[in-house]
């Protein structure tokens, strides 16, 4: 076909590339064009796409949180153009210390990759993830299908050497000998084909993967940070008391020393931390009275929420509780139980608190010259002033507000239940936090914070070790199921870890107030084998449920009186509380957060549900009546394939609360639950494996 | 209670608060902490929260797609700690404009926040979301509060005055007389909470909103992008050719004038995107035979996907079908019938394409000096040769590549359907589309990639315009409907924009090679009413079905050998197809593409879908018996509530294939549907709403 003369012009542009482009540029005139290089994220590097990584939290903005010695699995989609063999690892290090180390990454399936590490201290630590091209895993692959296809491997062969031959150079000891070897067994004048075979050996590929040539190296655009926090931070049981409560003299203060005699009694029932609200000096103006009754008079003790006086402020105790003295000895004793003492910070001040005196630029001021306490209009808490977070002198009140915490944490306290959060600025708290744990990485915080979902899972995000929930209304089979799937089933169980409490001291909800003692062994069991963190309030253990009418309130709450209490009377539930806590420290299912299942129970008024290890050497059931009223005798369906039970095995079960013991086959199992007797069951599964013989062993 | 000794250090300590801190830190030794401030995230602004923006792809990392004058919706989470009132806005940009422009947020639910603006250019917007507190709004709301509970609002009353002074100052105009007015009714002598309630007015709300003072303004951390592409890049119906088969002379290879005396027939059916495969000057080294064989002779025309011969490159055209200045009146006299022509740019090149010789450094050789044919071992391609994307000159090679697609957006085309471009790197592309788009915003890019979902979606995300899809392959009721939900429920939505093709040059389906005519007819309604964008190659409107037996590949493919068609052949099907496309331009509902709904129908061979305009102004419903053999007769249930119908009322449907019309009443309605006569219905729905009665108008 003859070249036509038309053809021509184009046929110089090409020549001329850049011609083509000054025209069409020009033709925009002197507009700025945004180009590729504009854009923040593109560059010519990175030709192997990572993404999707997973853990990953709102595009790297937060952290995910572990447990220290947890091994942490990372996902990412790894993939590029074309057909050569890609490979990729796990980048980490802790943030201390600097190193990076690797771990390997193993494909999983549709181009999804998988590699995990271990959190060998506590602290955050950075991950990320890289990947390249495996040059002699690529020709090794095209050479063996060549081979396999009867095809001529000459040039295969010499392109092998090439890249052995340039890798050795840097090689010393065992992995330069294989090479050698290889190249050795490659060149001894056998067929082509047949020295090209010599190539493809095993142990050659797995020294190659280690020390080969990588090309396109590229990386993922975010290092992604994780939380490992120390063991307690993700189980633990709380104990929750008011020490002004613990005395044994009716209109007297309980002491640091009442606290201590009552330790032991504690552990007994199997709790390992002892959290205190405030126990600092209470303000004198505007004190609260009985039932939260604004005329409160001198003999009245105020709301410990009122914080601060003339004998000091966040950083003192109340004098009436004892001294820094007592306090040191009654974490000491704690300590001594294999407890730990957690106190509640709350910022809020009392009128008289010594900072609206010796920092007044902290606080706001109101036209006539008044502080302005705190308000939900037309609600007011008139023995309560909020610090003023975004004043002139932010960043003295922050660091006056850190210090207390470093402070009780010089103490020795290391956990902090924390009041209200969401009623003070984010990015206060994710500073806060950080400050703190940078010097203490031991730290935990609890977020006190019921309100919408988004600010509680906010909170979450950005530092808070766990997090209060909605547990504390959630009673019925639908709605706990939803609410726990969503904690452990979704995205924020990376970061958010529930503390279940069935009540505190502004909470007694309905259930508990009319259920009576069959609903506080119901909401037991829940709150103790659903979270692996979960807590009471003191009175729990004696079923206390007098409420104000109509209200969430307790009544005559000790958080405005003087209270005194029978810790044995009549009707006390501590030693379902202990056998609880026993089982939780026995089996390590009922220990693990993501690891819950829920399971078909034919009753609504059953729950049904189980925990398993990783590797299911633990293997936990438990079902709950959810009526305090009445019994319930349902079907219960065991997750015989989940469990890995085969056709033809059996299993066992132990009832941890009785000892009971059953040979059970098939999932359908009949179960009866009396509200007063045992409205729960807790059973441990021990598999037995069908065996169809086994040969005498020599 | 008096205070005790041991208190004071603990006064002391809170004297000098950074005192407690040193010591902690003393503790560690001279370790390097990382506190807050090391956060690449962290910062005491932005005390708002801003999160879950929405639309946003990977972190941001890539733009979604709309089409140039849609209101483009923003979705964000946005709160604060407190109670006080937030605002929020959405904020953006043209890329070329570099002016910020606003649009208001509203509440919508949970704290999640929504706004739009409307893209009023083509090409590549900005946006982000911005939150303030509203000082006005919250002093407003709790003065309100306060005075509908009787409270005193003596101070509210001076604060409020202090707010609107203080706004004042800076005001002109109608807003200043507004809140000047306010003051003055607010002064006017009156009683205090009548005085108060004088700056609750709505107008003044209105006013302050706007120019009032605003505390905490936040961002959120990242700009988003989104690109408004033309129109034609989300609604056209393409007619795919091979321009040497316009022809009418056996033998003799079509030219354009050929394919010029063809537009008019196409534009008939309805096509307003014509796509030409290769026209380039086709390789003579290792030339392909008929049916893909090995042994070309000189005679075989050869593939046009082996580009490049000595009559020129991928700038060239082939001189068999015509000049330079054919090309252009092919172009042209396709922009008169309102139709637009796509090239395919396919970057292989055929072992004799004058960049080997005159940039061999853009190519790979073996070690026998060999170069580097096309492979995916053990099939090889010889007639095609790859560039080295990643070699030593891979600026120059890049920037020629984008010189070739910028040279023929310069000859007036502007749609391009990019060959394979899974196995060429993703950065390449992302670079090669911005490089161009920045020069011609209205450059359209569509991915024929049939290669591992990740993959597809990967090309799509980095910016390619269209895709190629799994439709080619989904065929029956569940795998249609779960492959649309995916395309139109899911992310994917809003960078993925499929089209739909029943058939390509390498692909015919089982599905249409057994099927015959009813095949490609329902193959034809799903493609056209399933997608905004879909195609068809040409000799599907002849039901051309002619396979290589147990392949895909036609027989006697007209990739590699020179064929004749008769456009008018006894069974064609072009006046379906006219009529379908002609349905697709009345009716705006079948050219959106996230507004399709599946419904029931009773019989697995009924697919049974609807879609409709955001205001229900057009309401489309489609049933398509799934099996070419056999007719189906089934129940299809019009979804009610959806179609914005009450109990009372009925529902006229125009069948828009036959023109006939129906009264409907009530959801589940019968329908037969026959392969051969009718395989599928298509309903344009009016409703019919009761009239309790209407006035008789003065």
């Amino acid at each position: 076909m003859a070249r036509t003369n038309a053809q021509r012009p184009a046929r110089r542009a090409l020549r001329r590339p850049p011609a083509a482009a000054d025209r069409a540029l020009a033709s925009l005139g002197a507009r700025t064009v945004p180009t590729a290089a504009d854009h923040p994220h593109w560059t010519p590097l990175n030709r192997i796409v990572i993404e999707l990584v997973y853990p990953e939290i709102d595009g790297g903005r937060y952290p995910v949180k572990r447990i220290v010695g947890e091994r942490f699995t990372v996902w990412a989609d790894v993939f590029r153009d074309g057909h050569d063999v890609v490979a990729a690892r796990v980048r980490h290090r802790a943030a201390e210390d600097g190193d990076w180390k690797v771990a390997p990454m193993a494909h999983h399936d549709n181009d999804r990759w998988t590699g995990e590490f271990r959190l060998d201290r506590m602290g955050r630590h950075f991950y990320t993830v890289d990947a390249w091209t495996d040059v002699f895993a690529t020709w090794r692959r095209d050479a063996a299908k060549k081979l396999a296809a009867g095809q001529d491997t000459m040039l295969e062969l010499l392109e092998g050497r090439e890249i052995l031959e340039a890798t050795l150079s840097a090689l010393r000891g065992s992995d330069a000998a294989c090479v050698r070897d290889a190249l050795a067994r490659a060149a001894a004048g056998s067929a082509p084909d047949r020295q090209c075979a010599a190539l493809l050996d095993d142990k050659l590929a797995g020294v190659m993967a280690r020390v080969g040539p990588r090309a396109d190296q590229s990386s993922y655009a975010r290092e992604l940070e994780v939380v490992a926090d120390r063991r307690r931070a993700g189980f633990a049981a709380w104990y929750e008391m008011v020490p002004r409560s613990q005395g044994a003299v009716p209109g007297r203060s309980g002491t640091f020393d009442d606290c201590i005699r009552r330790l032991p009694g504690i552990r007994a029932m199997g709790f390992d931390v002892v959290y205190f609200t405030p126990i600092h000096p209470i303000g004198r103006v505007n004190r609260k009275g009985a039932n939260n009754s604004l005329d409160g008079g001198p003999d009245d003790p105020g709301s410990f929420y009122a914080i601060g006086a003339k004998e000091g402020g966040h950083e003192a105790v109340h004098p009436a509780l004892g001294t820094l003295d007592d306090f040191a000895r009654l974490v000491a004793a704690a300590q001594k139980l294999d407890m730990e003492v957690a106190l509640d910070f709350a910022i809020q001040c009392a009128p008289d608190h010594p900072w609206v005196r010796e920092h007044p630029e902290w606080f706001r001021f109101r036209p006539d010259g008044s502080i302005r306490y705190a308000e939900n209009p037309p609600k007011k808490y008139q023995d309560i002033v909020n610090v003023n977070f975004y004043g002139p002198h932010r960043e003295a009140l922050w660091n006056a507000l850190r210090d207390i915490v470093l402070l009780w944490c010089a103490r020795d306290v290391r956990i902090f239940r924390v009041d209200n959060p969401h009623t003070k600025p984010l990015p206060f708290w994710e500073w806060l936090i950080r400050e703190v744990q940078a010097r203490y990485p031991d730290a935990i915080f609890l977020s006190e914070a019921f309100t919408r979902p988004k600010m509680m899972k906010a909170l979450a995000k950005l530092g808070f070790t766990q997090s209060y929930t909605y547990f504390t209304w959630r009673n019925f089979k639908q709605e706990l199921t939803d609410y726990l799937t969503e904690l452990t089933r979704t995205e924020a169980r990376e970061y958010f870890r529930p503390s279940f409490f069935p009540s505190t001291p502004d909470i007694l909800p309905q259930f508990l107030q009319r259920g009576g003692p069959p609903a506080f062994k119901i909401r037991l069991v829940l709150a103790a084998t659903l979270s692996p963190v979960y807590g009471i309030y003191n009175g729990f253990e004696l079923c206390e449920n007098r409420g104000l009418p109509g209200t969430e309130e307790y009544a005559d709450s000790e958080k405005y009186q003087l209270k005194v209490w029978d810790w044995d009377r009549p009707g006390h539930i501590k030693q379902l509380i202990g056998r609880i806590n026993w089982i939780r420290g026995e089996n390590p299912a009922l220990q693990g957060h993501g690891n819950l299942g829920f399971w078909r129970a034919d009753d609504d008024n059953v729950l049904f549900y189980g925990k398993a290890t990783e590797d299911r050497g633990n293997l936990v059931f438990v079902a709950v009546n959810l009526d305090p009223f009445e019994p319930h005798e349902t079907v219960l369906w065991f997750p015989i394939a989940e469990m890995g039970l085969g056709d033809a095995d059996a299993f066992e079960v132990e009832e941890l609360l009785t000892g009971a013991k059953h040979l059970w086959r098939g999932s359908p199992q009949r179960v009866r639950l009396e509200p007063e007797s045992n409205p729960a069951a807790i059973w441990r599964v021990r598999i037995w494996k069908h065996v169809e013989y086994r040969a005498p062993t020599a």
